[in-house]
């Protein structure tokens, strides 16, 4: 789906440029009072004033939207999600309001490997309509772009099984968003390889990564103590590099055991969570420009600590937002509240939180280059938001505030 | 709107009962697992096991749910609202966010005053229109009865156009919910009066209370230090008890003033807010049968320490849980966030919760006896969840799991 669009008389308030903003500069937002967007075929054709707008071809159709009274953003891009999972675990949530750590319900056979169990047996059409269900809910808060993990499939064929969902997810004609693939099979040691941590790794890296080459555009870990280690985390992404992976790494987040370092040391893409990052860490993240990807749901959910966003801002690192949508930890993918626990609970401006939301969560997911802003060249993912004043995003504290979602050009989603 | 409807293969799960469930007794819910709900005219005729259900006359056409793998819970009670109002404040929210507390950004004339200003000059369409909107978002998250408070005209005029504007939308014949009406005119002190509290007391007994007698149910007062101090809210209280109307506080909100204590003195339906509740407060609620309405999207939104529920709950009172959706402090009626703010951060069970929001908000609005629990003889108020596990309520965290609220036995939102 690629459509001719004109939104009008609309309040363009933007991040601008093809990479992510890094500190201080994710407060620059340009704003167009009185604004008109054009997508042709797809693609941002003009995003300026209403005075200076081209005249559009008139042989060509154009759909026209008069969004006086609106804000424009760029369409909203959750660069970290488990969209894809078998079963659900609302009882845990139980056990873990009683006190049980995510550790623990792991070691007891709970967490991610009940999850797995689900998913292997799960056929790809039931998969493939619960992420739909989550998808079409993302848009109507406004993504346009979702990343998703493999992960709980942990053997060959269920991870491959996953990708293949995502694929599908991804090529559906009437899709309302990109979707991004990531290879996760280092989400947990499986119950078969316990023990031979580094006999997995060897299996990831023979057979899986192998498997998933152009099924996946990123190579995830799971890098955390009594999970994979340092060593393992590395030899795995770099690996997975050499074959042609971008790389993320989730990082730092129960105990502080050098993800961080690791990510800037490989020169991955993203390092995410990042709860007990070190100050080292967030300076080797500055240098090495590996984008911070912020998760405040699982942090909320996990009754944890929120990572530290102001000292990775204030530090030069480039941080993004995402929803970290997972049937464990963090049964979310509300981006309203993902906004208010930003602005109230990080000390992110809303001006930092838009940028987090939409050119760095690009990047986190290598396509700055294509979406991100709304700028010529670009995809034509608009959020259309319900007022002409951006402050609602936070004031709607856990409402939606979207009025209208359009990726490629198209009204993807209205809400009332 | 009152309808015939069977609900059918359905788990039923509800507290029982015509009044508040107070302390231990919130946890004890009746399930039945293989259930029938049966609505005869907008009244629950029969709520039990589908084998025990009976026959409805075959001259009399019912419409049919199967909800099978469905949890039905009653419809929620909203028992605390500023849901009509004048303008928006969103660009207070980032005052807030540099840490200008409620009162200082009262005392520089924002906050409630700028409402004032504004409801004053709004038409009763277009304040109805914003609180429809509102009322149709809080029907697809399962609320089928509301509390909408007066509180931003400040004169006889504009707070009674309030009260009419309240039964409005009370009357409209296709409303999605109940709306119970409360005269708040001691919201603030208006800038009129400013240091002649006991002169617009006096306005309120003699000229507003009458005029509101008969479009109200409740009166309300803002107990609170600088504002309505004790004397001058038991004066109000008192007049406005003996004119018939039942009685609510917001007590104890910003400091430790005795308004616990006062509601429990004057035998007040509810008091409401109680972050710094007094140990004899909850005493004297616990005594008194006094509801505990607590508000936790304001005490998130605002950062501040949530409402004591759990010494509430140990001491006997009967909890309820409230949006308190205002222009101000909390834009948010965001029902899945209070429940996850409830269970996660306020230590109450998931049973607790439901309580909370369903029979103890329907005895904070006064109707008990009519809403609040399935049982033969209340109103049809049904929410159907999306799951035979009543655990996702706090589990879907800030995301409705609610797949569809029924009003009077009329399916009045349907969800994806």
């Amino acid at each position: 789906m690629k459509g001719n669009l004109i939104i009008s008389n609309v309040r363009i308030v933007t991040p601008v440029g093809r990479e992510a903003l890094k500190g201080a500069a994710m407060s620059d937002l340009l704003t167009i009072s009185d604004g008109c967007i054009i997508i042709t075929e797809g693609i941002i054709s003009y995003a300026g004033s209403m005075e200076d707008r081209p005249m559009t071809r008139p042989d060509e159709h154009y759909d026209e939207i008069d969004a006086k009274g609106c804000v424009a953003l760029p369409g909203f891009v959750d660069s970290h999600t488990h969209l894809v999972f078998g079963g659900f675990r609302p009882d845990e949530f139980g056990w873990r309001l009683q006190g049980d750590s995510y550790m623990s319900i792991m070691e007891r056979g709970g967490g991610i490997q009940s999850t797995v169990n689900a998913t292997r047996v799960e056929s790809m059409e039931t998969l493939k309509q619960k992420a739909q269900w989550f998808i079409d809910r993302m848009s109507e808060m406004g993504v346009t772009t979702v990343e998703a993990k493999s992960g709980y499939g942990l053997d060959t064929a269920t991870e491959i099984k996953m990708l293949d969902v995502i694929g599908e997810l991804a090529s559906e004609p009437e899709q309302r968003l990109n979707v991004v693939a990531t290879f996760l099979g280092a989400h947990a040691v499986p119950r078969e390889y316990a023990g031979r941590t580094e006999e997995y790794v060897d299996l990831m890296v023979r057979e899986m990564l192998p498997a998933a080459k152009g099924k996946a555009r990123f190579c995830d870990v799971f890098c955390e103590r009594n999970v994979f280690e340092i060593g393992e985390s590395r030899r795995l992404l770099k690996a997975a590099s050499d074959m042609g992976f971008l790389l993320k790494l989730h990082a730092d987040e129960i105990v502080s055991l050098g993800g961080a370092e690791l990510s800037a040391e490989l020169g991955a893409v993203s390092a995410d969570h990042l709860l007990h990052v070190s100050e080292k860490g967030i300076k080797d993240m500055a240098d090495a420009g590996v984008v911070a990807t912020l998760l405040p749901l699982t942090a909320f959910a996990l009754k944890e600590e929120y990572a530290p966003a102001r000292r990775f801002i204030d530090s030069g690192v480039a941080v993004a937002l995402a929803t970290d949508l997972n049937p464990g930890s963090c049964f979310s993918g509300s981006i309203p509240l993902t906004i208010a626990l930003a602005c109230l609970y990080m000390g992110m401006t809303v001006e930092e939180t838009i940028t987090a939301l939409t050119l760095n969560g690009a990047a986190a997911v290598g396509m700055a280059d294509r979406i991100g802003s709304l700028e010529a060249g670009k995809q034509g993912d608009v959020v259309l938001l319900g007022s002409d004043n951006y402050n609602v995003l936070p004031y709607y504290v856990g409402m939606n505030c979207v009025k209208a979602t359009i990726h490629n050009g198209v009204v993807v989603s209205v809400n009332p």
